[in-house]
């Protein structure tokens, strides 16, 4: 699928460099859109639409904001860029403490890839059961991009579990009840990327799925509870 | 074993009607102590020694401080009150997050618990591969107690890995790879508590050990990797 390609203005205050674009098909009518596959559920479940956009684009420096933690989100391809690049845009990495530094680095992505996760993140959203149905022009561009809605099959992408689109809603003191979730958490790609209940999410922790899996299975095997 | 049981003072603003008390033994010599076992600690790893009166005594609200968070840490008994007598005492539990609230009850205890979890946690720190050795009167004051110190006999409680006492002092983005654990997280009582690798006390989160234990069994099952 081709798409139109023309720059969108972003609000940005670290957009120099990254041209965003249009991901509206090529010779499309109306205005440029970044992110068209999301205008339904920007209309009927905002927070989701939301989510999206964030998790697929922002990382996360810290859970909180303070001179220390530093920017608490920042769009993902800006952290490609090296210290002295970003000194100049404002963000001083020498001044963040290393675990944040870290932590921010490792959830660098380039743009493309972010783009890619968002539609990823998107199909798996309206394959959730009881999800909203998705427009026609929606699913077919979702498909046209190699991800195709199947409904009723988005799991957990640690436990397998099916996950219940009514779980975007829930939350538990404060904290969504599903997060993004990476297969391998250093890799931002649309291959490793899905939803998972949020208490899977934490449990794995910075491991890659199947050291978490090798994990889980010799703490049972220690407790000999694997049977 | 008798304890002296004179009062020691408190540097808590919220000391008022429960009386620390020192634990030397009956008609010790010297002055009073509520935590005697913990001198030798407090000479050669006294952030250790930190954590076991913290980690026994405190509740953790948030882990970041500010209005909404409420007070970081606060003594576990002093959450037993009312949110009447709380407010007296400065602190308005109707101001902050409910999710803040319960994580800050669930951490109520009463001060006899907190002591036994100290002593309890001192003599598992003793006994852990690479730990110093305690002095005689050390050793024999916590057998006494019925929490003898064991050599090389200390596990994470949620992998039964054995726990080595340089872990304590290993940090990764500034979290010390060692933390208190407890076997059901609403139960802060010394049969209940122990040390825990900082990874295996995160994925346990709320859960007790056997809902943990049984919750990653079923992962394995789903993702057929339990043999």
């Amino acid at each position: 699928m081709d798409f139109c390609g023309k720059p969108v203005r972003s609000r940005s205050k670290y957009a120099s460099d990254v041209k965003r674009q249009c991901f509206m098909p090529t010779g499309h009518s109306g205005k440029c859109h970044e992110f068209p596959y999301l205008a339904h559920l920007d209309r009927v479940a905002p927070k989701v639409a939301d989510k999206i956009v964030r998790d697929s684009t922002m990382t996360t420096g810290a859970s909180w904001k303070s001179a220390d933690a530093g920017p608490n989100r920042i769009l993902r391809w800006v952290m490609l860029r090296s210290d002295e690049e970003l000194r100049k845009l404002g963000i001083d990495m020498k001044g963040l403490k290393p675990q944040v530094v870290a932590k921010l680095r490792e959830k660098a992505a380039d743009y493309a890839s972010c783009m890619a996760v968002a539609k990823t993140l998107t199909a798996a959203a309206y394959s959730m059961p009881n999800a909203p149905e998705a427009p026609k022009p929606i699913a077919e561009y979702l498909a046209a991009c190699g991800m195709p809605i199947v409904p009723h099959t988005t799991r957990c992408l640690v436990c397998r579990g099916l996950l219940d689109f009514k779980l975007f809603a829930e939350a538990k003191r404060g904290k969504a009840e599903i997060e993004t979730s990476h297969s391998n958490p250093r890799l931002h790609r649309p291959d490793n990327v899905g939803f998972a209940h949020r208490a899977c999410n934490i449990a794995q922790g910075n491991k890659t799925l199947d050291e978490f899996y090798d994990w889980i299975k010799e703490i049972l095997r220690a407790t000999s509870r694997c049977d």
